[in-house]
């Protein structure tokens, strides 16, 4: 069965497709298709739930799509469901990892609370009236400077107690079975093998 | 573990109830909690997740809620989001299962294209970051008459051509074996045997 998988995020389609070994998950473009879809919900499932049913409209077969951010504590939730624009500027343009993580830093300068939280949003849609979703989060502590240098994002700065590491510290497999999203895709994972066997 | 239960509907609730054994599930008054909520969600999922979260707010434990209809293919996906509500009075008077199936017949005189579903969104929701959820289907005819007397709703209206029945003439089990509401619940059960060992 194939699986189109709404992404436009590298870090994010090399941990996804790594965890359905078996289904075919292809990317847009490698339907030939230009999926370009702008996240304007208010909450992490409207957004997921808005790319999955866009991108089921332009394929006709089931899809994935996630949508997933940090959460701060002390900073009332944010950056949540703005984590890829987080800082940008007012003229639209996207920094990058490495300066949104310092732009993080900076506004928690101070700041004695370093709780925060990842959260996924994952939808498996099989047409738009039959569909799975599951919301996983992973709770840990912002640093006071990035460490390690795997993954993609926030991890560097996102530190897990339990394991003594950040999640930039974690090698992929290490990570898929903690994360948020390697959480919501196993919950998932299970679903598909029963929905299309 | 307490799961509450959010519904106010006695044949929702037998059925639901029968579908998770491994867990204590107690409805909303049985934590002497009088719970209403107002469904005025564009969506099934809406409806459940809206429901779900109000329900959490009250216990602080898991819940599981849902929302469910028939879309009538020539009616325009109607009843829809209104099934419960379909052809009651402007004095906000609910009418009767039996009344309600009359007026749904009316509506279909002359109506070849008898094609229709069920559908059921059903939440289970841990906490406001973490849930599941479920979104199923089973599709059907509608018939000329009521048929059965099991079930509730619009079940005897509902005949499953694969079964030779309506939905009012299969036996609890049968029914959520093959049931939107009853696909929706496995799915589920499978999620919360993994969230909630």
């Amino acid at each position: 069965m194939t699986i189109v998988l709404a992404s436009g995020n590298r870090g994010k389609k090399a941990e996804i497709v790594k965890l359905f070994p078996s289904h075919t998950v292809l990317l847009p473009d490698e339907r030939g298709i230009q999926f370009e879809h702008e996240e304007t919900g208010e909450t992490f499932l409207d957004n997921a739930m808005g790319k999955a049913q866009h991108l089921h409209a332009l394929t006709g077969t089931p899809v994935i799509a996630d949508d997933s951010g940090l959460c701060v504590r002390a900073l009332g939730g944010a950056p949540g469901v703005f984590s890829a624009r987080y800082g940008s500027e007012d003229n639209g343009q996207v920094l990058t990892d490495d300066d949104r993580n310092g732009y993080l830093l900076k506004n928690m300068k101070d700041v004695s609370d370093r709780r925060a939280f990842f959260v996924c949003s994952m939808v498996f849609l099989i047409n738009e009236n039959r569909f799975f979703i599951a919301q996983e989060t992973v709770h840990g502590e912002i640093t006071l400077s990035p460490q390690g240098d795997m993954g993609f994002g926030y991890d560097p700065l996102f530190f897990i107690p339990d394991l003594g590491k950040t999640a930039a510290q974690l090698e992929p497999d290490e990570k898929n079975e903690i994360s948020h999203r390697g959480k919501a895709a196993a919950a998932l994972a299970g679903l598909i093998a029963r929905a299309l066997p």
